[in-house]
């Protein structure tokens, strides 16, 4: 069994980054963050964000916004933002309150600008396979997980469990893509799949994105295949200051034991998000001079 | 064996198409071809199409254009058509010549008036499960296909063959999307998949979209599947006329003895391209007026 470090090979492509942003002359990438409420994941993840950014030597802006405010502000803000040639990015954090149609938000940002990967035109550029959209983190992270990996899909089965529009969508997309990675028979399982231990049991590589901690189980997975688990649950762990501990979607001790390649949770795909996002960024900037 | 009659079912759909249309007052939906060169390939659809858009009472217009025009020209000619507030669909039927850019040219269309769903955005929509997009005709009509043969999707396995942008790729997303006919696991197979007599043996529903004459044999297919053939390929055949017969992607007369619901070729999804093109020229009209 070999661990596919996320944490190391997020490392090595935010130390490229670095050493990519420290020859730029002149007015450095510029991501902005919108934030909007106290939500405290939020604010954590945005402050990780721009921890990173800042690292790399990316510029970060952040808007905190109230709860309160309406769709309309919401989108003069954003409308602000696009006409600022001085951002090259920009990134809304979700979830965004109830009143607020997240589509109707994301789909403001301007699409060269849209580095989240959330607009609908990059989505469509995604599906046609053309390589001057962005793509969404989590499935950009999951792609250059394999790649460093070195784990074959060319003709090869790969499993995605989980058909959202973040993940699973997304890295079904790129995995049935003409290139490497890519080229991969894809099979996209869900809630109602009916029989899923024979399927996920065929599967060369599987991509767990179903939000259910520990689901995957020993019995489900093939000898030798390789396993990226995508989900970050929180359960009771009274030994733990907090009162919990973060688990994937898969039974990591039980299956790790079969398994070729196997990311962990956390220290997996989760650091690779933010890698991707700077990543990104330095395109949208690269793309806008 | 139950045939689907693809003939029927495009008929009744051009029938109550009809019975809307007439009780449009003021002027009708109108969708406008445009055709550049004179392929005999092409010049058949568009008459086709011309041809029921009238039998439905939806007016047509018919632009042809030289093979020599350059890109520029013909986005110009496609221009008009955009701001021409009196035509709600615009079809630039494929192939162009090679010094023209397809996807450029789809992507000029007006989202709205994108009767063909070419337009990134619309395949962004479809992706996103947003029903205020287009559908690409020959997907759509296979789901319309389904849906009248009463096949069931939800939880069962379906199969798509082929990865292309304009079948395979769509079909393969609404079949994974939730709701009705939906909801099922699917998989999408290739030119590189390995072993993929084991993968379509399991399949409840497979859709043929390879271009490979009667290539899905006996073989690979489970006793009481059912079958959506979307290929169209020409064979010789020295007993016709012409010299050729048309046959799909299935090997129809060893096939058919084993399934449930199967497509004939041609009068299985062919027809019903033209019928969805028709939907969705009154859809246009409908959230222009």
């Amino acid at each position: 069994m070999k661990l596919i470090d996320g944490n190391k090979i997020a490392q090595s492509i935010i130390e490229s980054l670095t050493k990519e942003v420290s020859k730029i002359n002149g007015p450095k990438p510029t991501v902005a963050f919108i934030r909007v409420g106290e939500d405290p994941a939020s604010v954590s993840y945005v402050r990780k964000k721009q921890k990173t950014a800042e690292n790399i030597g990316i510029q970060s802006l952040l808007k905190i916004l109230p709860d309160s405010i309406s769709q309309e502000e919401l989108i003069e803000e954003i409308e602000a933002f696009n006409d600022d040639s001085n951002v090259h990015g920009i990134l809304i954090q979700a979830p965004l309150p109830d009143h607020i149609s997240e589509t109707t938000i994301f789909n403001t940002v301007k699409p060269e600008k849209d580095v989240d990967g959330f607009h609908t035109l990059n989505i469509g550029k995604l599906c046609q396979e053309d390589p001057s959209g962005f793509v969404a983190c989590t499935p950009a992270g999951i792609v250059e997980l394999i790649k460093h990996s070195k784990i074959q899909t060319e003709g090869k089965h790969v499993v995605v469990l989980g058909r959202s529009q973040i993940v699973g969508k997304p890295a079904a997309l790129l995995m049935i893509q003409k290139g490497l990675p890519g080229n991969a028979t894809v099979t996209i399982c869900h809630s109602k799949t009916q029989n899923l231990e024979v399927i996920t049991k065929q599967a060369d590589l599987i991509i767990a994105a179903i939000g259910r901690p520990n689901f995957v189980s020993e019995a489900m997975v093939k000898e030798g295949a390789s396993i990226i688990d995508v989900g970050i649950n929180r359960i009771p762990d009274s030994s733990k200051k907090s009162g919990f501990r973060l688990v994937g979607d898969v039974d990591f001790e039980a299956v790790s034991k079969k398994c070729d390649h196997i990311t962990p949770v956390p220290g997996g795909v989760g650091p690779m998000t933010v890698a991707m996002l700077m990543q990104n960024t330095l395109n949208a900037y690269k793309n806008q001079r």
